[in-house]
């Protein structure tokens, strides 16, 4: 039986004298705390102690659209995978079978990467995840899920979790993040402001959540007026429970500023199920100015993340809902529809604008730039689709020489899955070293800059954007 | 005399240790048989037991777009290559001579690695080609093209070639092929359906060719239904003479489903000749779904490849016809345009649907998101101007992460160069295994596993995309 | 205190054997004249011998928009850089330190590695720029600068400059260029002929300046064709003054051909204030047209560079005015757009067009295919933000498989800082050796070829390009 290949100089380049450097300055960031500036790990895992994470199959597959698309793919039923969660296979070992089958599939993907690295590293599987292996390999896992030291709140302790924020929408009551507060566990998990469940007018359910906002926040949403007013009163309530960002997604990116009145007209049509879809989308570019204005006056830092085409498969979403796996990206353009939100905010250093991007082609042609311009703006990490040791390599070749490393904000593993984030900044950091050790090799910074480049890549960059903007960050002896 | 610069290496990372293991893997596929799933192979070459390339020129300069627009593209008038065929200068030497004086041209371009592999490997010149070695080469040439063995035929069987599928129209009547098959040679060429010539509405001549289409089917084209008939008659023969799959070209992409009536009245309109341009358009995008549900029905591989603005020149179009070598690519977009085609039908497992591109920008935005989810797509080789070294590695690095090495389909010549065929084949696998190599040795995949998948790169992915779709496969003694 | 890294195999890749290799072709041009065929250097500098660069800030810093925007986006406001030149902070030994404190902002930018090699090797200084280091640094550059070896007429000669064209308006006087002639000096600096000035129609102050056209040329401008008389005549003019190619700069590309009486038309109402914006953006797509006639008839070489947003900070550019480091570029499309150009002017090559882009993703897909056929057509360098490591890199691996590397035509700095010359042909020189010491050992080309591939790229093509289209190209014993 095959073991799995992780060497200890793994995703480093095979040049000696680039591996060289690139492992020590690994050896500098590879335990450093983990920050995680906005995820999608469930807080119900760790509001409770005693909470697990199901069987292997919950835990690796069945919520995963990341791992099941890919053997969806290839012609394997969601149904024979449990797909979505409660439906479907009802037998956990099958499903795993079924995992492990095609686990040959995953071969040169992040995916398949995280998935050896959690398997070996936090849960101690050593040999490699076959047919013949599968059901050694959930007994196993099944074992060790049950013990106390699998829990959640261990393994977040474990892999060193400085912060957790997690994504919230507007309307969210944020209980599980109460309870994580009430419980006196120190571990640091915050909710992120993600207000799209009440910006897009014309998401199924609008109406009814403005009535639930209102009820939140004791004002009643009438106006436009109201409804700013309700949204600060909301934002109030999320830096309360620790929030320190908001993120926003929307199909098409267009900023825009409309008159009051031609807001009020338009919030007013869509609480009488008047809205267009040209009143949406004006809407929502507005919005996203009154975002910035927002967190220019509370001080969260301000998210945006663009261009996925959601739910693509009809058929699939009819039958199944959201998050099969099928939001494809599309084109994106920043030069012309960022303009009049950096137009207006965009130089007010207090303000920070985070700018993510599927679409790889705006990197060297307008997100650099813009992020070297404008004191407000700076580039996401590389996101979803480019969270990979290739996608990380374009980041850093196409972004770093016009935006600079500091116009940058380090890594976000955006993640459901809590047992890979330790996997997910590993590839990060060792990718960034690598890429380090490339510059030094070839003499363009030298090794003492590099160190502190490689500081700033794994831990500086994301605690000053969204933990300590005006102070001095310590780590150790280190002090940034 | 400078030799040709070939190593035995060549193509691998000069790093010793990736060298090694490419070198490891590239001698389990070296020797592999070529599965050529479509090209543009003059059938009548191997028609005829007897059949011959011509003179030197005749085989490297005169039909090969790909070269003489290099030359063209410095100031060589066509007339001094006798291009097009037939015309201007009629002194093959002199054209060699011409050609040889600007083979620096081709100094880092992938027809330069071709033309040197298939000089020194097929026809045995060791000496570089230039002014001063012009005349003796052609010399040699032309006396090993009266040879038997640098026949086609012979060429065929000693490049390994399993598999040669040839590009055809609907209204071809394949009597090549028959010609072939009548002549009880053993090697296996088949032609590919191409309706191209009857689905555009607007080219030129088609109402002659629809006329042809009912002669040759016995259905009388009138009416949408009827068309359609005769279009479904037309791929059963093409099955009958043993195609493998279809390909479709068209410069705007959108797929779309017309009702019967509308599909109906824009064909009526189109045989009495009033076919409008966006008439054309909507009905080309109907008949890609059209082609898909016949592929579901009958087996076929579809194959679609956009992007191409064909006859980009019009001066040197109306002087010369097509394939001057100024075919341009230009911004192709997946993710809206296939959407309707893939609702329909990208969920059945039982079409293969294989789509090309020019625009490596779609590689990680668009199509390998949606090739790795929808069962029913498969994202072809590095196509075109981006069958090169380079091409070959950026598809590696910005589709496999994303949609695995399963949901691609290896490689595809795509040539009417017939003795380019082995180098074309070489550089892949060269390219693959130094691809896989640099995972191995940064850790991503093992050996074991990267074995494997030269594999697959070689051969599998071809052989079970197009020949074996529910067989296991065999060569020699691995089975895949 | 630390010292600049700059190692003497710096950007050439680790590996030993292709380091050897990178080596080897570098030295064989790492002292050829630099051939800089437009850029931005203020010919006044050169004068007037006794002139000189002012202080170490006024050099480095006030006029350089590529290193006050980096400070800017971080938060640093303009005022304490002392921009625009002469506002704001007064003392310019604070302005080096301000600088200084940052500079660790360069880190990985071209723009940090021309300034270390700038300081190193031009004025000498060893020690990094830190705010430790910043006044003595100072210190010694202003000792420097006064010294008649370090004043601009002197650096000329070290930096070995062949040729320097400068970018000048149609409605220049070119009175510096007259004083360079008239002094006797024999430092070859020529204008370059940008009738931007007088083309956009409605660019601000456009009347004033046709009437001084009809001053300049005796034409009075009062139709089209008196505004083509006035133009041919300016240009006559700038090549009097040595002028060898012409340069165009424009937001949106479109080229077309208009009729005489419909240019006429937009002209008049032009002159009388009257044009709109689709007249100004048709005429100048008309123009274009206009401008390759006149380089067929002319000689002179035609540069067109699309698809930068200029100014797209409106506060900023209202308050400071252009070039404050926020031209942004977009999309360009060049396949369809170029099209009516090509059709009529690309297949005569006595035209010689080359094109720049801001745009990487139209390398592989329209330029260097339309490149690779129209004899007319050319490829600039890698430009702007793209005149860089990376940027080099992916130029070399995008453009040369399909453009053939003599479609395109070198190295152009472009730029205004005239110390920083040497420093950016070094990059091309040592990015272009490394890529060719890829091939060389990975078996693509030889070193024969190499070589004369590296002489090519760092100074034949461009000397080919701009200086001796039809002549054979001498330096030292080589010839080209």
């Amino acid at each position: 039986m095959s073991k799995w290949h992780l060497p200890p100089d793994r995703f480093f380049d095979p040049d000696p004298a680039q591996r060289r450097v690139a492992r020590r300055l690994y050896d500098t960031v590879a335990d450093l705390p983990l920050i995680c500036p906005h995820g999608h790990v469930d807080p119900r895992l760790l509001a409770d102690e005693e909470a697990t994470f199901g069987s292997p199959a919950e835990l690796f597959i069945i919520p995963d659209h990341y791992v099941f698309r890919m053997l969806y793919s290839q012609g394997v039923p969601l149904a024979a995978l449990g797909v979505p969660a409660g439906s479907g296979e009802p037998d956990h070992r099958k499903i795993w079978q079924t995992f492990a089958e095609h686990f040959y599939l995953f071969r040169g993907t992040p995916t398949g990467i995280w998935l050896a690295q959690e398997l070996r590293d936090v849960f101690g599987i050593e040999e490699k995840l076959t047919g013949a292996t599968a059901q050694a390999i959930y007994d196993e896992l099944e074992e060790k899920l049950a013990r106390p030291e699998f829990r959640p709140r261990a393994l977040f302790a474990r892999f060193r979790v400085e912060v957790l924020c997690t994504t919230d929408f507007a309307t969210d009551t944020l209980e599980h993040h109460r309870a994580i507060r009430r419980s006196g566990w120190d571990g640091d998990v915050r909710p992120t402001f993600r207000p799209d469940d009440v910006i897009h007018l014309l998401r199924p359910g609008w109406r009814e959540r403005i009535k639930r906002l209102g009820e939140l926040t004791g004002i009643e949403v009438t106006s436009y007026r109201t409804f700013i007013r309700a949204l600060e009163a909301r934002r109030a309530f999320f830096r309360e429970m620790g929030a320190l960002a908001t993120d926003s997604d929307g199909t098409v990116l267009t900023t825009l500023e409309l008159s009051e009145s031609e807001a009020d007209g338009i919030i007013r049509r869509a609480l009488r199920g008047r809205a267009t879809e040209a009143d949406a989308a004006r809407f929502f570019g507005h919005m996203l100015l009154e975002l910035a204005r927002m967190s220019i006056e509370d001080g969260l830092v301000m998210q945006v993340h663009f261009g996925s085409f959601r739910n693509h498969n009809q058929p699939l979403f009819d039958r199944f809902g959201p998050d099969m796996g099928c939001d494809i990206p599309f084109r994106a353009e920043f030069t012309r529809n960022l303009r009049p939100l950096l137009n207006k905010y965009g130089n007010d250093p207090r303000l920070t604008l985070v700018v993510y991007t599927l679409d790889e082609s705006t990197y060297t042609r307008e997100l650099a730039p813009l992020a070297g311009h404008y004191p407000a703006l700076k580039l996401g990490g590389p996101w979803w689709f480019h969270d990979s040791l290739n996608g990380m390599r374009r980041y850093f070749d196409r972004v770093i020489e016009t935006a600079g490393l500091y116009n940058t904000v380090g890594f976000n593993d955006d993640t459901r899955a809590f047992p890979s984030i330790p996997a997910r900044h590993d590839v990060w950091r060792r990718a960034g070293c690598n890429w380090l050790a490339g510059l030094v090799v070839r003499g363009v910074v030298d090794e003492e800059d590099a160190t502190e480049m490689a500081f700033d890549l794994a831990y500086g960059l994301a605690k000053r954007t969204f933990l300590a903007k005006r102070q001095a960050i310590r780590v150790g002896k280190r002090r940034f």
